[in-house]
């Protein structure tokens, strides 16, 4: 087949399959088959559906564009590039998977203005989607009015076979059809070939049908090639169906110009080849030099720029009009995009004496919660259907259903990896929010790819685990966490938070917030919060201050200590009354609690040593969790008290016991440690 | 509502319910709405469809029963006691959630005869159906003969709301539906219920439908609460579907027969308390004391003794007949059930000298895995859509595939968590079958909870995890693992093992079966193998018998070293090269490469100190990972070089020489070290 005159619409999208076959080929390495299929989609959306502004990537009211099926970034590049956008230029495709470029081999929201949300693994992305969404018909129904309509935009996603094998993402898309989430519209690059060949191999189902099931509003292109007339129409109805997501599967051929590896494996995540992209060229009839994009072509697509100066200019306009008539919703609607948090909103932290009833920290984290719901209305959330249980329900508000999207409440259902990345697409929607998400921290297990793209990804939520060690109880070893404190620790950027009781938790809070909006920190970013079952006492010189510090000194004999306690948690209070006994044995003992590593580590060297005195190296920590790693504190992992085995089910406190949790193994360890 | 007179099968009915009822009153803790709400079908499952002998809950043939919703373990217990096990008594049923008791908390084969599989994290047990049922599927095209079917049994399941809400029992359905396993049966417990409430508030998904379009038969029982001919008919026409998967949507009431709490949350996960448990006897016209089994309803489940007996001696008879007629098969076969090994087998393993060709360890891995693929049969495995970069084919079969389930490569597709938990049931189904599961190490993130349940519940399945560090380069960080292999480690039970070569590839391939079946532990244990993407040579000194030590030294000058350098994997090359340089400077200095942590610690103390002499504290790690934890081998994470950042996207080499991974770093690393 060899393409006569092109139309104007085939050069351009002739340029998108060039950039990426280009591109692929000068790095060597990379994912063309997508882009080459999916161009004429992209094509559409980018030039005909879409209102953005390249000029200002981060303009509110865009619309959202998620590339679920991140490999094939080249795609998203071209795009940005043609368009407009001054992050994205020629050389920045000509650098391709290159160290620190701008268009790295998946899409990274922290490197390239315009990508808006980290892809790559599969599947996260359609639910990130599902968390844009969720923002954009939460701020339109609690900001706009009959007569002015401040939040009106879409979230487009185009997402492949692979992210529709992934259990994520129907976890997100059965939510969102409960929801009625009408603003999605997902794209479904039906290419019929995944890494291992043709989908008769491994999946067969009946994906349409599925997503009828999820009460999704499903569509086909049978030619997702050539048709740019049938995507723009059944996109159209798609908008034009309010009450449902959308899912247009447009069948396409992966490597599409690419006579020989088109439609095959070979060409999804390898470049073509010299002689394959030489016979690509002969078949699309393109003559130009790699990395040249025609003029026409390129005038085309950059009027996307004018477009978009004026979509921006008109709802500048819009805003006006509406601080103008709603002085108030706007102030707090403009204090959201400013990232900042409401004046002295600290204030309404819970503080707690040692008088105070013992609580499980859940509890406070509820208290907690439910004091800074008023205040703090950026706050939206929920638990993964164990509501009761993690204590996260806002009593401000309902839940956040069809029909009731001004609530707070999320109610994710048991699906914990869509919880945590709807999350992360509610943060980053770059509207303020901030999300919580809540299950139990053993099951963050099912949902640790989201927990670590969130902390990569600068998200800047706020995950509350509860039932955070063996000391749950009878639910037993499939619910007891033993190393998942320690593992959450290990993530790059990820804030891990486990306090020891009201005040701690109060702090922690602080910290999450403050980190989930960038402030004391040169990125946002995600906090995890891991909080007991069971109650705990309120301890001597806990505050939220000295717990904003990731660890401090609780309680100190006079002069240099012979040793240092070091616990977490439901185990400071067991330090506590151990250093008590030894004292009374005329031992100088410190107690410090250490409810956060991270923000430990982050202070100054001065404060750490003040803590953690070098010269002092007898040491013990207590913490009912894998003493993997605790070496860093303790001197060494044999000092640590910890748990190294499953856990066993059985009342809570019996557990704890069993396993050495108790004040006499403290100080029998102390006494060994000190020889 | 007052029952007058109560039928025989009421009787046996209510007696699973007070079971349930009694037992969670008096552990003050437990999930009685499941089993009041299901014991009607768990009724016809057990008296009416499913063989199995009591007697001997490990009898080859029997049924394979999977409780997917794992809170409503009463159910269970109930049904293993009542059925005549002698594992669950009584008195086990009275202890029920207590420490050690056999009847914890959620169904764990480890400490209940009769249980199959260990359940509680929702959605995993489906997916473990799966795999049960692939094993039998596997083992029936293998051995049956037109004359003889040796292997004939099917997989129940009872799922619920919650199972069907996580995304796993979706990619578990969608392999299933694809597999046209006819051996599937679910039972849905359609109760409406979940933690939070009703479904309505976020499950509203046509789920039937759902799995229509996984190619499932479907059916419905609108009264699952008191119509057991519908629920067998269902069941039965179930069983004459041989080419499809069957769900069978049963519409119950949880907690049925509560008068207040039956149809509401508040009897899914909490007692009865004493008023409820007395007006639910006086509802359902229970006169019986607590833990009370009327004779006629103990007798008349009982009969399953005799039946169970009788089946199992039908299928002896099978058993001989086969022996006589397929002597070489049945010899096979039954030295699959004896967990042992083939006599030799290891012999198979590559083997290498330092002239041999770097090679990546994955392609090790290949080498190691087509090696033992004709000699160890029971090796049945694949990867979730990354074949050829896990390289885990087995040349030697073609695709298990609906009809063609004599093959040993399984394509899990894009389905990383569902593939885990398949493993586990393959392995769990005590055939003697070894599976192993294949993607990239970063992916783990979407299975964990499955490879934590494959080491707590003794599985004895190999996870070949490829593309091991931020070495594997230009798919950036959301595809390279920094955290992984440490926060592996820290599973208990589980063996980790990152090669450096292929004598240690192979190393670990021979621990890794061993554990599999057992052999060298208390125990099956799985094994998780972390390889490269990129190539390594093979080193001097390297060999099997080194590497199933753990840890070994690699080389060594004379006396007693200055300094040891311990690496892992892709690194140790790197040591090595660094101890040239640094005794070329007159330092003595040992090299340690250390591929399992977890099996050099199973080593003897002597051994131990013969390789890390704590007299040796000058020491340096080198592990393209996070140095969380690397104070346990280094003396202290300063001593440790590794990777504390996300990795970038780049070509492999140079990120690794950007992050570090030089000799010479290594080499200034060591000196700053020796001070």
């Amino acid at each position: 087949m060899v393409v006569a005159k092109q139309s104007l619409e085939e050069l351009c999208i002739n340029s998108i399959r060039f950039l990426a076959i280009d591109a692929v080929e000068k790095a060597k390495s990379g994912h063309p088959g997508l882009p080459m299929g999916a161009a004429p989609m992209a094509f559409v959306l980018w030039d005909r559906i879409m209102r953005f502004n390249p000029k200002n990537p981060g303009w509110f009211n865009r619309d959202r564009f998620v590339l679920s099926a991140g490999h094939g970034c080249m795609l998203q590049y071209a795009m940005l590039y043609l368009t407009g956008y001054d992050g994205v230029t020629l050389d920045d495709i000509k650098n391709f998977r290159q160290w620190e470029s701008k268009t790295p081999g998946h899409p990274e929201n922290f490197m390239t203005p315009g990508v808006e949300i980290t892809t790559g693994p599969l599947g996260q992305g359609i639910a990130n989607a599902v968390g844009l969404a969720i923002a954009e018909a939460h701020l339109a129904a609690k900001y706009n009015k009959p007569d002015c309509t401040l939040v009106d935009h879409y979230t487009y996603v185009i997402l492949g076979d692979g992210c529709n094998m992934e259990g994520i993402s129907g976890e997100a898309s059965s939510l969102a059809g409960h929801l009625g989430l009408g603003k999605i519209i997902a794209l479904y690059d039906d290419n019929h070939i995944s890494i291992d060949g043709s989908t008769d191999i491994a999946f067969t189902e009946d994906v349409s049908k599925r997503f009828e099931a999820y009460n999704w509003h499903v569509q086909h292109v049978p030619d997702g090639n050539t048709n740019l007339e049938a995507i723009t129409e059944a996109i159209e109805k798609a908008k034009a169906v309010t009450d449902k997501p959308s899912m247009i599967k447009v069948t396409t051929t992966i490597g599409f110009g690419s006579p020989n590896k088109g439609n095959t494996a070979g060409i999804h995540g390898a470049a073509l080849g010299g002689d394959e992209v030489k016979a690509t060229r002969e078949n699309l009839g393109w003559e130009h030099e790699p990395f040249h994009v025609p003029d026409d072509a390129l005038n085309h697509m950059r009027k996307a720029v004018e477009r978009g100066e004026s979509s921006e200019a008109e709802w500048n306009q819009t805003l006006a009009t509406y601080r103008s008539k709603y002085a108030e919703e706007a102030a707090e609607f403009e204090r959201f995009l400013s990232g900042k948090l409401p004046e002295g909103w600290e204030k309404a932290l819970p503080t707690y004496t040692p008088a105070d009833k013992a609580l499980a920290t859940r509890k406070n984290s509820e208290m907690t919660l439910n004091a800074l719901a008023p205040v703090v209305p950026e706050l939206i959330g929920g638990s993964a259907d164990l509501t009761h249980s993690n204590l996260t329900e806002l009593k401000v508000s309902g839940n956040f259903q069809k029909g009731q999207y001004e609530n707070r409440n999320l109610r994710f259902g048991v699906r914990e990896h869509a919880m945590g990345a709807i999350c992360n697409g509610i943060a980053l929607h770059e509207a303020g929010l901030v999300p919580y998400g809540a299950t139990f921290l053993v099951f963050t297990d099912y949902m640790r790819n989201a927990i670590r793209l969130s902390a990569l990804s600068q998200a800047g939520v706020i995950f509350v685990m509860t039932h955070d060690s063996v000391g749950l109880g009878e639910d037993g070893p499939t619910h007891q966490p033993v190393e998942h404190v320690a593992s959450l620790r290990m993530i790059p950027d990820l804030i891990v938070y486990r306090p020891a009781d009201g005040n701690e938790t109060s702090g922690a809070y602080k910290v999450a917030l403050e980190r989930a909006k960038g402030i004391g920190s040169s990125q946002k970013q995600t906090t995890l919060l891991a909080l007991t079952r069971q109650g705990l006492p309120n301890l001597e010189g806990s505050s939220i201050e000295n717990a904003a510090k990731g660890a401090y000194v609780l309680s100190d004999s006079d002069g240099t200590p012979d040793i240092i306690l070091i616990g977490t948690g439901s185990e400071v209070s067991l330090c506590v009354d151990a250093a008590d006994k030894l004292r009374g044995e005329g031992k100088k003992v410190r107690v410090v609690s250490m409810p956060s590593w991270e923000i430990f580590e982050d202070q100054d060297a001065s404060y750490k040593e003040s803590v953690l005195p070098k010269a002092v190296t007898k040491r013990v920590s207590v913490e009912a969790g894998t003493t993997f790693g605790w070496g860093r504190y303790a001197g060494s992992e044999e000092n640590a008290i910890g748990v190294n085995r499953f856990g066993a089910s059985a009342p809570g406190g019996e557990i704890m016991k069993k396993l050495g949790f108790t004040v006499d193994h403290v100080v029998s360890k102390a006494k060994e440690v000190l020889g």
